[in-house]
């Protein structure tokens, strides 16, 4: 029996110590692991080739994934899935592991109503915006970029009278800034979650500064297309010259947390299990409630995450 | 109503967070927060003062706490408790929230059989060593400490033929030392749950160093004192030059994560919800299976914690 | 007699320690140090109060300025300005030592034309823009910061087929984008000193990709204000999806690198000898071949920094 | 014409991109550049291999030296040493960089007393204690790491009444101990260049105590070997329990600071215009009041380094 591993959609911290223990799992299994270079772009290419311990070695505190990965618009032309099909014949893969957000399992999804494949997806993405779990992997190193950065303006902010405003990624879902305005002790979370108060949030803010505060800090989501609009708000409305720092693709990178190594592991040998142990599936994996689970695909794909009411509600001026 | 927040023991990242925390939340819930100073002792020395938003601006980042601690052999002498009492009853606090480790609960167990006090304890120990929960505060932030020693010592190590010896903390658990080793991917992994199999591992790695291994890389935690043993072992019947690193307090310092934010926050809400909400406590509240529960202080002192077993199955060597 | 310290203009990592050494080494000389608060807007409004060793201890690894700064308007009034003197007088203060760029210079040396003030400028700025010295406080911080969010983007930037653009700092000058782009290997280099040559550029970088190349790094000076054009360039003429970081204030926080303590201590000494052992002086300090040298305030305002060519020499397409 | 680049002796950060630009630049002047593997040892045993620009993407950012070293004992007979050149010869290599320390010069001097070679030593270690060089690779990063370290002991510290004993590397020089003592300020620090008044430092550190000092912080330098003694000295003498922290090949490791790559690529950039220029050539270059300098390397090895005065003029308790 032949599993390969994909990375597919946006790189997560952590893939690559998911990767390694898919390597090193496999073979424990006495089964044989397989790469899908460059996602699914490279499925369709057919850049699949046999994995050993050696590809593995000293790869645990690197960011980003050896193999690669892509957003494929081949494949979404049938053509395209049937020679990602055959390919994956070739090699008498019929099981796949994928790193990556719910684009990717859609993609899964639709090759596996066309043709014969098991697949297992684990969610990886730094925006955790995936349904039937509270954790993607990536997110906590993703968290901690953050956090050095938003620490780093504070001591600058603390100097000066100003306002700073922050961007985190988060398409579509807020999470890494509500989590971030939380753990930093931000005055200002914008997220499309919820409603940023403007006029609560200035005659609060106006007080205070009038009172001794400094500086004030704004977390806005990059998903709210908000960052020059509160800018402005901050510079017109309270006073305050602001500087705005847009993070970025330093968000995605860097040497993955012991937590992202560790549920990196913990996905992976719940992944391989389930797909060793059963003929036809389609599924992902998650965690809840302190316990890995899988749900099936459709299910998933279907919903939508929420961000956990303990973030939200300790955040100013959201309504 | 008043409530007080002590730290007693060895002190851990995320302590600053729960203070903060607790300054915060207990003004919310309009009652009247007291720091008690330097632990155990500063209570018999009488160190106990009133809270402001503005002890506790800032601080987030900071590693220690801002209230210090202690260990106090007075306290053991029941004159000294009685002074500690009278202290807290002079600013008419009879419930307190405690940041420490088992010897700490054990500590305010006695002083509660004896005088009228409630109190919570919220597990806060690098040493990640305490009955019912899985989480103790500030081992985020410990592990990865270490996480950024042992990848450097990786660099220097692929580029020589050598092995590395790394202590980390743990007097009692070698909690520390076996997700360091699980994540770090180090060969050797020593401590006093399980035993350390010499043979298996000196047949094994001297095939693999023939095979083309460089180096070995071997945690080992504390409370064994066997970090010379192992070196020893490592050059005499291994047969490579082994250098040692002893972290010590570099493990208990440095910028809480956020995973350790988010716990300090989370403990504190539970903590002092549960004392405003009832007249006669002593419990210390955990986390378990994604969510926070609470457990009466005789039952936690009465019982030992175990490493989950998911963190000692792919350790290799031990038995 | 009484020296004083201010931060003027945008804060520096280094000038906390710049600031302890201060307080320390006046003491040491039996003088008697003064703290001037929020830059020369504080100046104006007599926030001076004398300081102790007890204000600067345990600074040394905070960024930012514990004195705070500013850039003020109001100091190019007159009456501001004897407003300032008067308030120096007060105390006794004819000395002063200044922490700031050549703003903050030009500020001092108008007050010295019209009141009887010695001062001492100290180079600390991160954009490294003042003539006279190869070094000014911050810049070591600024570009190990700038390093550590460089290399984040590469972990990511080689899983995928992307350009990245990093803006740096450099308002007046290209060196944070010069050096950060000669020590991380960038391929683009956009900054005001010279032209970057796109014919040139686009020609070789086409054939590069086709031959392999995996991503393309730009780093792009603020001051050049080319960051978006350099991203519609990479999307329309070179075919790659492109990101864009933008640094702002993260590259003036952090704890300041031993080589920014260091300078700190070593400007101090000498600006605070050169005050002690002169009766009218208005002069900085500066740092070149190794040496710490001082020049007359006047000629360092009216030259210009230069980039030295061993950073330009290497940089990609310009010319 | 052939140049190669050997690493001898102890690893230091800043040796990959001195590997780097080795190639780069070689290739650039229409060289040869050839890396000779794993030391002296590498050497004898002919791992010498032609470099290509692929092998050395991507290795800025990496602590190590990807092409190994070692200490050899072998090369100190005269076969061996004979091999070695005659390995040279069969890929025409008559000019070599080496990475290392004073060791690996006076190896290089033997066999180019007896053999037709042409060497440049760069000086590249820790340890900061080669004669004729203000800088030795690698000593920029290594104190970072040192900082960082003990930066958080700080943390932990200012919470108990303690002392800290931390170890740092240095086994011929006091270098590191000295510059991590004056720019963390700590109170102690033990080096074999001066003597510690242990009377003297009793006397105030028992004073500053009952004024309120927290916490004492000691710098050991290795090759004291006396880390246990001022352990006992400050448990026994001082009255203060104690920890110890032994940093170990942590200092040798960790992605290279700024200025190490930017040292690295001046350093290669003199040393292979050196050995392109001169036929016959043993020389060691440096970094001397802001520039590049050459010395024979007869003068280099039979004189010692000193620490600046400037370093060791404000530590306490020395004389």
């Amino acid at each position: 029996m032949s599993l390969a591993i994909i990375c597919s959609g946006g790189d997560a911290p952590g893939m690559n110590p998911a990767i390694k223990k898919f390597v090193d799992y496999v073979y424990k299994c006495n089964k044989t692991p397989y790469f899908i270079y460059d996602g699914l772009d490279g499925l369709i290419d057919a850049k699949i080739k046999k994995a050993y311990h050696s590809d593995v070695a000293g790869i645990l505190h690197n960011g980003g994934a050896i193999i690669g990965s892509s957003r494929s618009e081949r494949f979404y032309e049938k053509r395209y899935r049937k020679k990602a099909f055959e390919n994956l014949q070739k090699h008498n893969i019929d099981k796949v592991v994928i790193l990556g957000g719910d684009g990717s399992y859609r993609a899964f999804e639709i090759l596996s109503k066309e043709f014969c494949i098991s697949f297992i997806g684990i969610p990886s993405t730094i925006d955790n915006d995936i349904y039937a779990t509270e954790y993607c992997l990536g997110v906590d190193t993703a968290l901690n970029v953050i956090r050095h950065a938003v620490d780093n303006i504070r001591d600058t902010a603390s100097t000066f009278k100003r306002a700073f405003v922050v961007e985190t990624m988060g398409r579509e879902c807020g999470y890494l800034a509500a989590v971030t305005a939380l753990s930093s002790g931000a005055e200002i979370c914008v997220i499309n979650e919820m409603n940023f108060n403007k006029n609560k949030a200035a005659k609060h803010l106006k007080k205070e500064l009038k009172e001794g505060r400094r500086y004030i800090l704004a977390i806005v989501s990059e998903g709210t297309k908000a960052t020059q609009d509160i800018k402005n708000w901050l510079e017109d409305e309270i006073g305050m010259q602001t500087r705005i720092t847009i993070l970025g693709h330093i968000q995605r990178g860097g040497n993955p947390t012991v937590r992202d190594r560790i549920m990196a592991f913990e996905f992976i040998i719940k992944a391989v299990d389930l797909l060793i142990n059963n003929t036809q599936i389609q599924k992902a994996v998650g965690y809840e409630k302190g316990r890995f689970i899988d749900r099936d695909i459709s299910e998933i794909n279907s919903k939508k995450y929420t961000i956990p009411s303990n973030i939200l509600r300790d955040l100013r001026f959201l309504d």
